[in-house]
């Protein structure tokens, strides 16, 4: 199936009943040794292991979890622009998406109280190429801005709960 | 280095020159067709395939961009976890998180204007074994969610700038 073909194939099934516009995903991570963790995308069989590198007392068997979370939202930049490019008719010949992340320790560690754990600047740089004029893209920039899901997740708060069981 | 270890190393750096707490990460994602999305965690020579299923279009080559954010934020947990556990002298023989997101596509695929891109609910479950009462594992979990760095970009807003270049 081509891209518009599943816009279509969505729209229509969504059309038929708006509860199949439910989505749903489901991640295992389990603890190795020291701080390597397997994961497992459940329904879909894809595994791989994520590591700290060694200055974070870490293995390096794997990219790590903030490395992770960059690479969804550039993964997810990409396949936002080529969604709405098929579906908006706009050509695009390429796109690579760099998106870095900066990182106050002082939260992470705990070493001075109130500091940010997580991202304290995320910056996203998006290089296509293609024959449309640049307003053409940047429009596009606009409209796969406002539905890329993992950007989404990184500008605005989404209601996480955790529970936690021992035995 | 064992963890304590790190966090003793860590301190001590930061103690030396705050400067040293700022930590930056970066990665690539680069489209190859369709859907599929090559990802580089540049620093650290790790590679792989992002992809989306077949029913959103694509060839199944890899964990799609939600995913690996559910997988960011279950590994982050993980980690979290053992580095708290080991500063607070808490045993804890093994963790294993399941981590859930439910999106609503109307958003994705702009079927519905306003509808949000992002996961609308995520719930993560830790499942912890170790010979410490229930009550210290809850104090864990209070500690660690405080200082997960993925946690944190779930729950709060990120200043995330997207610049595109095209030609």
């Amino acid at each position: 199936m081509s891209l518009t073909d599943v816009i279509d194939a969505v729209r229509g099934a969504v059309d038929a009943d708006p509860k199949n516009a439910a989505a749903s995903f489901t991640v295992t991570s389990e603890h190795v040794s020291g701080t390597a963790t397997e994961v497992d995308v459940v329904a879909r069989k894809h595994e791989f292991t994520v590591d700290e590198p060694a200055a974070l007392g870490g293995g390096d068997a794997g990219a790590n979890p903030v490395e992770l979370a960059l690479a969804a939202l550039g993964s997810c930049q990409v396949i936002t622009y080529r969604f709405w490019a098929a579906k908006l008719g706009v050509r695009v010949d390429s796109i690579k998406v760099t998106t870095r992340g900066e990182l106050d320790l002082h939260g992470f560690f705990g070493i001075e109280p109130g500091a940010r754990a997580g991202f304290v600047d995320v910056r996203v740089d998006v290089e296509l190429t293609g024959p449309e004029p640049a307003e053409r893209y940047q429009e596009l920039r606009r409209v796969a801005d406002e539905h890329c899901p993992v950007l989404d997740l990184f500008r605005n708060p989404t209601p996480t709960t955790t529970v936690l069981t021992s035995g």
